[in-house]
């Protein structure tokens, strides 16, 4: 056990942070909803692994709350200054430490262009909680490893709390009770992981591709692998990837998948398997049924939670593996080289309008 | 002359292009308010170099426009078919065919939704400009190489139509009309570029980083070097890469920035210049004036145009660049291998509700 690095023990973690942050939230529902009351749209403000979340936030609101969403574009607020009228918007700030400068300014921006504003962090005191409308708080406890690992799971929760909140749904929330279970199954499931663990480790340059309500996963694991094991990775929407890029797929390229095993993306991404195998690419299935695992030449396990929840579990098992990657190349998952936790996105911030 | 690729060829058009587009859509602003009236929001809709403009698009409506604006995801109207209220949204359709499926699909499911449409095309006749409330068409004249770049430039010459629709400014129309004077600047300014094309014809691994108005033409760059050149490049938003990414940048790595000679990302941009270079990037300026330029080790030339156009020109010297790397790789630069011209994001496209 004293082996352990505190990435592998905060990934181990994420049951009970889980249990704990959806007993926290799901009671909270009514005050989303009049934080929302005369809004029409919903606006996610983050960076990074929450900047990940804040994806699966726009899709999940989109596609099951019906409310047209998007994401902010810092740089408006903080170095543009833009005045623009949001006072038929909700903007969604994500932050774990609830510090990151960038994020508190845009959410005092928006506050000053009209908005509501929900700030989901992992620290009730943080600048970004206090000054928010509606404070989220996420219970993932004190997370010293820099890669975001059940703060990012927990920051997904809020974001499914935030989504059945909108748009009532006993059946969903009903398998939203199963969820902690499901992550349980993925963390028991170690051994499974050594073949993508062994390719990962590997010199071939790596991409990842996901689309809809996994693309944050996606993006979430390109990311984790690129700060974690100190490569740029790319990560691509599936019709990003086929619109163009799909050119350089070849022969040397890792491509990981990350699919839900049902929804209207489950047939496309099985096809995008096949197509980039015909292509000589290797590839890893993250999530989905076994038909997308057998399309691909290895897989994480297949993942049954429906596409709208699978965000909360598909993205456990490859930070499993990139745990295991980081230290089968030498380096340290909990102190990627050049990295720390209170994010800073700007050395100097304009002070005043444009 | 025999020699000249017709990617080469369509570069030195742009002039001819991006003067004959504003003639054809500088009158049309009228519209283009008419088709904005009583809507709060406009979404642009796009995938690949289209994207990219809409990008542009979408910063300059915010920062120069203040209306709040963002980019569709297309799976939302073409998968998950969901049911949004969009009758305060105006949605901009980019498409230099007019025949991108996903698209032509994505405005339909736009139109059923309550939005208004504007549909940019090359291709007054094609199925996205038939069926929008407003067509505007780029005249950008027939492009045959697969690479797009008229195309792209005279499709940011609308989005910056559209800006000046909704945000009236006789300073910057009159700076407008300058633009397509720079680009022949920069057209005749080859020679500078040896360094460059170097530099990108070698081994390195490469990335390429913007933010703000200048974002998209970082984004589109990255694209094209990577379809052009047939190797996976990462652009990232100078804010996604202070985030953590960064710390993969380092000895081996060429990194490609691209900044506007003014605005309030000029001196952000410079500084990240330098942080790249301490940490062992080769780094190359694109845009920006001298001091920037001098921040880089290798540079494409100052561009003075201002940040709100500078998209119409800052393109044009890595255009240029990436033909000549293709030839020097012993690439064609008019067929990458894998593309075609008019692009297929989907195998199926769902035809019924979720």
């Amino acid at each position: 056990m004293s082996e352990q690095t505190r990435m592998a023990a905060e990934i181990a973690e994420q049951p009970v942070a889980l249990r704990a942050t959806l007993e926290a939230l799901l009671p909270r529902r009514e005050e989303i909803v009049a934080a929302f009351v005369g809004r029409r749209h919903v606006v996610f403000s983050a960076r990074g692994s929450s900047d990940n979340a804040g994806i699966y936030g726009r899709y999940l609101l989109e596609t099951h709350a019906q409310v047209p969403s998007g994401l902010l574009a810092p740089s408006v607020a903080t170095h543009y200054r833009s005045r623009l009228d949001l006072s038929d918007t909700l903007v969604v700030s994500v932050s774990q430490s609830g510090r990151t400068a960038e994020i508190v300014q845009a959410q005092e921006w928006a506050r000053a262009s009209g908005a509501a504003t929900i700030a989901v962090t992992n620290d009730a005191a943080s600048p970004l909680a206090v000054a928010a409308d509606l404070a989220l708080t996420t219970v993932a406890g004190t997370e010293l490893a820099v890669p975001a690992t059940k703060s990012y799971l927990t920051q997904t929760a809020a974001m499914t709390v935030i989504g059945l909140a909108l748009a009532p749904d006993p059946d969903l929330e009903s398998r939203l009770a199963d969820v902690a279970d499901a992550v349980e199954a993925q963390l028991s499931n170690a051994g499974r992981l050594d073949p993508v663990v062994d390719l990962l480790a590997g010199p071939q340059q790596r991409i990842v591709t996901g689309r809809g309500l996994l693309m944050g996963t996606a993006l979430e694991t390109a990311l984790k692998l690129e700060e974690t094991c100190g490569r740029p990775v790319r990560g691509y929407s599936y019709a990003d990837l086929r619109h163009g890029p799909i050119s350089v797929v070849g022969d040397g390229i890792t491509a990981v998948l990350v699919a839900a095993a049902d929804g209207p993306l489950r047939a496309p991404m099985i096809e995008l398997a096949d197509d980039l195998r015909r292509r000589g690419a290797t590839t890893v299935a993250v999530g989905g049924n076994a038909s997308f695992a057998a399309a691909c030449d290895v897989s994480t396990g297949t993942i049954t939670t429906t596409e709208r929840l699978a965000p909360l579990v598909a993205i456990v098992p490859m930070q499993m593996v990139i745990e295991r990657v980081a230290r089968r190349l030498g380096l340290d998952p909990d102190k990627p080289a050049g990295l720390s936790k209170v994010t800073r996105t700007d050395a100097t911030v304009a002070s005043g309008p444009r």
